[in-house]
């Protein structure tokens, strides 16, 4: 497959000239001069819709930017990722969590698992011997769960989470609980996560002798010494922060229902299709992916906000951190050269309105033009009208000139904010991430970048410096 | 005082030439050749530490700096700022909020109101009538007291806090609580702001003719039309998200006693004597501002990253995006002029370890450099060996070249999280925004950017478009 750099591609050029022309185009004159504008720069899939006509680009920019995408082999990666081929290739493996939600032809272990979760989380949801269930987990092992348990938690069990090395963490999450009613989800790879086995092991003796764990891990021998009562599989060719859809999301399952943890995985499955199916003008995440690599690498912007205009999507940005940033924060491409051009800009945000009342002025009236996506929940009608407003003020800014405006943005609409569309919005976002880490020629799926940090933490500890 | 545009100070263009010098040394040579590094980058205050010897600059540099906040008028815009001059000339106003935490020579209506909050908060705290207390405020009204009481609460009274016009917020803030021991504090300037008000109406429905509203405003006549049964006041001559010190943090001296909340202001007031007195290159908050403004508009970073390691500091980034970002995210002068250089950074972060396992990926290798604070409590020795070790791979790098190293960072020492620390803290990150607000010459007490998107939204809502 194609490990060319993306800037020898003949569109990167055609790109670089191009943005030259748009240097002095504001949003407001395009809407002004073309009303089919909003109608024009559209996508749709099950239960949403992309509009980004507030994104600086016209139609000439997305057919150089889709043909940049097939330059670099775009098709055939796809492909390669949703036939679950070793896409993964520094640490040979394959990058199929989209097996995870194929439904009933999804691989045998994935069906069989899901089936234990599904026992499990029934059995606990209807027992009433557990009323807590405690998730120790860092990374992917817990930003995941927490964001969906936290969205759509039905409140039957009471579910937390604890992911930081430091005691207060833990110390929170068991606030009023009773080791009698409460259950502990260990997940971790390895079983050896030095944040989780401390909260583990801090656990066990909180329990004082009671055996109420369950772990999630691909190092059963390990789980089992710990005395774990289950143990559901993790496997190689899932990374962590695409796991959620997997025996991770267990907690998560338990906070929602099952039936609704398999909506959810529904909503990822129709993604999967639409991004399989659909051409590249009319293929969200695609969208998403060339609308950031226009922002990132040819509108020079060095950050971007997810903004959820919604209680329910609090902790969406912190899920979409990891995703993105540890995903494609890579500067050395596929073939081990360092890259010569920006990839994955910085993501922040937080949920609006209170974001309003924060970091706004910033976006508005700064100095530097940060790309947002609003998340608007249709079904809110004074949440979608806040989160509009602020989009076209962006855009448009004020006839006295003190908001410039031309600052772009896009709005991702769904129609409600339920389990089946959290799915899909999740979906969205990692084939966005695919999409991007084929054009900047990246190894999206592994993180050279968190090792020698732990290396150097041990060493300081053991008094080596 | 100055109001000329920096770029046109003398210390700038020896700035601009000075840093051209350094873009190929690196952090791991400088250290290298220089043992004394570590210990002549220091600077301290009472309670804590501030190394910046990980920052790309040299004394040279550091002079230059000074040099410049000198031309700027720093002197004369910090006495201006502690005497509570009219600083915040576009809405002719002081930014007074050091009057808060003067301690007894503060003025007598902070003296007043603090003696009220200590007496409310007492009642509150030990006579049993209310287990959970309610915030209802949105930005500066919301995020002081929520970080404050995140970090510091004792557990005798549940607080908890509103912020969104989305009800989904105020039902978790209501979960679990019964009417007739649930106490709603309504914190607003004006007593009418869109989300605030939204929230308090339906509390007020759902209290149920109960007169449980405590309200923080200088809208008396509108509180008490609104049935509050005590009103602490606000004041002009003090910012929303400079407020936390005053009557708006008063959910927050609820959940951490009224003598805790006491030495908040008094580790502010510390940070005032320090700012005051400290020659720029020992006085911290000067040298933060300086380190930022040397990587914004020298070294061209984008954005900065804020990691609390501790738990308790989880809500720290939040709260700084306000501070900062609504303080500094500006592109026209104190003269009207557009700025022709970068102000503010994005700033971001979450709290450490859990960071590592998600953003770091890109802080160690991704395309463009981040400068990180890690804020180390160094009582905790696993968290802090984690903090230094990532400054330190940021800085070095790895031998292997797979961590390019060179990444500029700086570590804030705190002996120990205490009430007073983190009145020590916040005052820090103030000033650190006000010095920065000098150089740039912006006035960094108003908030032009948060009006239009206000109007644009009433118009949606009212069928305007």
């Amino acid at each position: 497959m194609n490990t060319a750099s993306p800037i020898d591609c003949p569109s990167w050029a055609k790109l670089s000239h191009h943005a030259e022309g748009w240097r002095d185009v504001h949003l407001k004159d395009l809407f002004a001069s073309d009303v089919a504008r909003s109608l024009q720069f559209v996508a749709e899939a099950p239960g949403l819709r992309y509009d980004y006509s507030r994104q600086r680009l016209g139609a000439i920019t997305l057919r150089l930017l889709a043909n940049l995408a097939a330059e670099r082999g775009f098709a055939e990666w796809r492909d390669a990722l949703l036939s679950g081929k070793e896409i993964n290739t520094s640490e040979k493996r394959a990058a199929w969590h989209t097996a995870l939600r194929a439904g009933p032809s999804a691989p045998a272990e994935v069906l069989q698992t899901l089936d234990r979760m599904k026992g499990l989380a029934l059995k606990l949801r209807s027992e009433g011997k557990f009323r807590r269930i405690v998730n120790l987990g860092t990374g992917g092992s817990d930003l995941g769960p927490r964001l969906l348990a936290d969205a759509a938690t039905d409140g039957t069990l009471d579910v937390r989470f604890a992911a930081n090395v430091d005691p207060r963490d833990l110390e929170r999450a068991l606030e009023g609980a009773d080791p009698a009613s409460t259950l502990f989800v260990v997940v971790s790879k390895t079983f050896t996560t030095q944040e989780t086995m401390a909260n583990a092991t801090a656990a066990r003796s909180w329990l004082n002798g009671r055996k109420h764990f369950f772990a999630i891990t691909a190092n059963e021998t390990a789980a089992r010494k710990f005395d774990a009562v289950e143990i559901l599989p993790m496997w190689d060719w899932v990374g962590g922060r695409f796991s959620v859809w997997s025996a991770v999301g267990f907690a998560a399952a338990c906070a929602m229902g099952f039936d609704r943890f398999e909506e959810f995985l529904a909503g990822g499955r129709e993604i999967d299709a639409h991004f399989a199916a659909a051409p590249p003008e009319k293929n969200i995440p695609v969208l998403m992916a060339l609308a950031g690599v226009w922002n990132t690498n040819f509108l020079g912007c060095a950050s971007h906000a997810v903004l959820p205009y919604s209680n329910a999507l609090r902790l969406l940005p912190a899920y979409l951190q990891q995703l993105e940033m540890e995903s494609n924060g890579k500067r050395v491409d596929r073939a081990g050269r360092a890259v010569g051009y920006p990839t994955c800009p910085v993501l922040w945000g937080a949920e609006g309105t209170p974001s309003q009342h924060s970091f706004h002025q910033l976006l508005h009236q700064g100095t530097q033009s940060v790309p947002c996506d609003f998340i608007d929940i249709a079904a809110d009608e004074i949440l979608s009208a806040n989160a509009r407003a602020q989009a076209d003020a962006l855009a448009f800014g004020s006839e006295d000139g003190q908001y410039p405006g031309n600052r772009p943005s896009s709005m991702l609409f769904l129609d409600r904010l339920d389990a089946k569309n959290l799915g899909r919005l999740l979906a969205l976002y990692e084939h966005k991430v695919f999409v991007q880490g084929i054009i900047w020629n990246i190894n999206s799926f592994d993180q050279p970048g968190v090792e020698l940090g732990k290396i150097m933490a041990r060493k300081i500890l053991s008094g080596g410096k």
